[in-house]
């Protein structure tokens, strides 16, 4: 199948099930925070699944790549990128399996209904305020600062569109902790698992993966650290899994 | 100078400055998490220290061997515990650096009065509720439950106690994390710095040490992982320093 790509579009082998996905370099690329969040996720049989800000549509064809969900659907404000997504998932003949609607995440409930996801996802702009807008590249600004919707506004919906006990995965920064998880409890979704991702063992964090779950009980299990670089600069194990390069196939390869 | 000693008291070298604790192994014996937290705060020249919940006074004593403030109270509700702290104190030599006061942690800012500390240390009981209570050793399960205070207990009494900009530093459990980062921001103690500590590199952590400031500005550092023990079961470097047993010196041992 001949799929279209418009100028400075490129195809990216995603190494999961041949799947592949459009990026334009110009605009947001997916990195490491997405390829982290769908591991640390879980969709089960009969879940369906939102993602909210779902830009080139990264996260639900990974999930649905990894995982037996019933069915995906990714949200997105604006619409080169959902176009961009929309091709993906018809280039990867997933349309039965995603939809990739247009629509602001502040309105997500409304859109979609309440109560009506039994897993959101979420990797969202990390950056606090708005300074600078009128000196960047818009498509991306909107992906990194919260110019368009807060954490507020993501767990706010979030709380309206999961069912009871339904599940909410974030990627984030360790600096904003205090607020995500204050603002989870306040909205009802109570951490219940993380995972701090150091680039290396001796360094800081620079990722949070965390899991809350509509109205659980608060207690939280956090994972062990997951490391991403080795010492001489190479990825570890872990991460090559995660990334699709497991550990036979790597040495296959050797 | 001869230290009177109880019946099933020891006296147990702390690797710094020839100081000694007593204790008592039917009673609560300092842990790690003591060793630790002195090791994680710092208290400058000028500035006074209180300890809520000091037990036998491991921390204040610890606090005044590493750091140059100008004066440590550690507060202890059972005189027995507190009655032993004071002799540690003694033995010594430190009257003049550290009061032992017997009292009530939900009563500490009557105590004390308001805005009287520039940084308060605890090691609180880790666990909520209080069943058990009657099959227990007492000293004991009041040292490890929330039975005689609660974590809002002490973060109200600190609130109060600390002067602005003041800082708070904590040891306690990772699975209690949402609440302690909720509580410290609804009492007004901003988490400024987190450190999580894993006995092994690819275990969960076991405890976090968490410091917050009085008033202070929501962006909270990570640090990097506290790794306690390496793969053949020995101390890492990290913690031999935290316990006094530096690298020149275990070698010298060798």
């Amino acid at each position: 199948m001949m799929t279209k790509l418009l100028p400075n579009e490129r195809l990216d082998d995603l190494q999961i099930r041949g799947y592949e996905i459009i990026q334009s370099p110009g605009r947001f690329c997916f990195g490491m925070d997405a390829v982290l969040l769908s591991a640390f996720a879980n969709v089960k049989k009969h879940e369906k699944a939102l993602d909210l800000g779902t830009g080139t549509g990264i996260l639900p064809i990974l999930l649905e790549a990894k995982y037996p969900g019933l069915h995906y659907t990714g949200l997105e404000i604006q619409e080169e990128s959902a176009d961009m997504a929309r091709r993906s998932v018809s280039h990867n003949g997933l349309e039965e399996r995603i939809d990739i609607v247009t629509g602001d995440i502040k309105e997500a409930a409304s859109i979609f209904g309440a109560a009506s996801f039994g897993v959101i996802t979420t990797n969202p702009p990390y950056m606090i305020g708005d300074h600078g807008l009128k000196n960047q590249n818009t498509a991306l600004y909107i992906a990194r600062h919260e110019a368009l919707c807060t954490l507020d506004d993501i767990l706010r919906e979030s709380a309206k569109l999961l069912k009871v006990k339904g599940r909410f995965y974030m990627v984030h920064r360790p600096f904003r902790l205090p607020e995500i998880m204050t603002k989870m409890c306040a909205y009802g979704i109570e951490p219940k698992r993380m995972r701090l991702v150091y680039p290396h063992i001796d360094k800081e964090p620079n990722m949070v993966l965390i899991e809350g779950m509509k109205g659980g009980n608060p207690r939280m299990q956090v994972e062990p650290p997951l490391i991403v670089y080795q010492k001489d600069g190479s990825y570890t194990e872990e991460l090559l899994e995660m990334y699709g390069m497991n550990k036979s196939e790597h040495k296959m390869e050797e």
